[in-house]
């Protein structure tokens, strides 16, 4: 069976989703879809671009839709809206707004016999398997969260937006003091400073007064204030050079204690190093596409999040083949 | 609900699970079966020690049995059997013969009704669960388990039935110029030897011939003659205070890439530094445990493994907890 894929939106993400189309060989690309001028979009694959409002129209031509726009303010609108057409996934990150997102996802494919799959990815997505699969194991234990080193998008732009900044990227960073301790298994308590720095790249604007600029970004409430930050001015073309790159990453790890008396101490570690972190979204997200296209045939309809899909169904091989070659 | 569990086997392993339910405030333990003389058998907890044989009589009393034999003759015949009369679960690790025990507890459980969880553990277990997820995110890539630093029980029975060795503790130790090669994404090929190191500290009998021992340590078909080993002589004081411990661990890494010309790359990295081997086995059975049951009460029987559970099942929390505390 070939699974038909739609994608809408044609971000870094859908480009992503596009690519990793290609490097499995039962998924198959169908349309893309774009709120844009389709005539405006060029897109490496040949199959149609597509207008946003003609979707409905794919509804029999597309198994699963993977929806590609951002957490703000697109996808809280266009997963409940798609969901009731389509089997759709997507990788809605805003933490706090997930139960909310869940339940508006819920409604809609119950509704239609769908399924919808939310907050595939890794953080939410392999992270927070990560930390459920952990914390069942290891009732008795601490969480560390760490992400890093990698390019943080939202704290680049608020620095962008400081006057005299023509460009900056912001890098997130684990003190490595911190996971050093956290994985000696010494439980640290570690306050936000402690956990992770901030390292600036700016290019300033002629003329700009560098030093205020940096008074600015050390002291901006909630993105920096609370971390030690550091600041590098560099000229474009080394900013050019060197910091165009979308890498992300980070570890999760818990520290738990089994025994009679507490006396066992063990330490469980995941941890991602990724070029592109909308790539290796986009990776996820076409093996989890899979899943929502077999839960579905079985007859499951509603919201899920990957808590909720047995691993098996992400990988094209048979329960057998997996046994044998993985287990 | 309180979860009912029976032990089925009183070793390492089993007492491991009784230290286990007691972290898990919904499990309680019922009973414990043993092949012993009941009698001779002191527990830690205030519950029954019943001869295996009676085991039957425990049916409407238990809803799932953990069983705590070796994988080499107990499990191939005791799970399939214990099926018929309850869900069961065990931590059966011999790789090859996975699929042949997964038919035997398949049909048992089938015709009984009931649920069979087989190979539940950290390797067969956790760590096949990070080579699912890896291998469906990344299709294009290169898996990697390294096992160790930990103690191989098996090994170490080799060099104890070498003459003149009085005792003995073998290490199986990451290679870790390997390890970081694989870190640093550059896929390399490894031979055994470039794998993991073999180290043993060995009490020798008095008047043996150490050199003789050593030789035949190092020149072991299967067990060492592929690996650099490290052979110590100690006395039995350095032996007892310093290698009585059952600690072990190891590394699934996948390195992949995604792109459309395959560009980025991408690491995945799971690892486990356990102070017990036993005790954390012990651990994700009791959580399986919980899963066996609850997908038994939705109707599903027959043979599954880690690979066809949804995470969610694992833990005591609600869907919409566990989404709004772990996603």
């Amino acid at each position: 069976m070939t699974i038909r894929i739609g994608i809408f939106g044609y971000g870094n993400l859908g480009r992503g989703v596009e690519n990793a189309i290609k490097q499995n060989p039962d998924t198959q690309l169908v349309a893309v879809f774009t709120r844009r001028d389709p005539q405006s979009l060029t897109i490496k694959s040949d199959v149609p671009v597509v207008s946003a409002d003609k979707v409905a129209d794919w509804q029999d031509k597309i198994d699963v839709m993977i929806l590609c726009g951002g957490s703000a303010t697109d996808l809280p609108k266009q997963t409940p809206e798609l969901a009731k057409l389509f089997n759709v996934i997507d990788s809605f990150d805003t933490h706090a707004k997930i139960p909310e997102h869940f339940e508006a996802v819920d409604s809609a494919a119950k509704a239609s016999g769908k399924l919808g799959l939310i907050s595939i990815g890794w953080d939410p997505g392999l992270f927070s398997l990560n930390r459920l699969y952990a914390n069942a194991i290891l009732p008795n234990g601490k969480d560390y969260t760490f992400w890093g080193k990698g390019v943080s998008q939202g704290h680049s732009d608020a620095v962008r937006r400081i006057e005299g900044v023509k460009n900056a990227k912001q890098y997130t960073i684990p003190v490595p003091e911190a996971l050093e301790k956290v994985r000696a298994g010494l439980d640290p308590e570690l306050t936000t400073r402690q956990k992770h720095l901030r390292e600036c790249f700016v290019v300033a604007k002629e003329g700009a007064d560098k030093a205020e600029i940096e008074t600015a970004i050390k002291t901006m409430p909630n993105y920096f204030a609370d971390y030690d930050t550091i600041v590098h001015f560099i000229d474009e073309e080394t900013f050019n050079r060197d910091h165009s790159g979308i890498a992300h990453g980070g570890f999760v790890i818990r520290s738990g204690k089994t025994g009679a008396n507490l006396e066992n101490k063990h330490i469980i570690e995941y941890s991602l190093k990724l070029d592109s972190n909308p790539e290796f979204t986009a990776s996820a997200l076409v093996a989890y596409a899979r899943a929502a296209v077999r839960l579905n045939k079985e007859g499951k309809v509603g919201c899920m999040t990957a808590f909720d899909v047995a691993p098996a169904y992400l990988s094209p091989k048979s329960g057998a083949e997996l046994r044998k070659e993985l287990l």
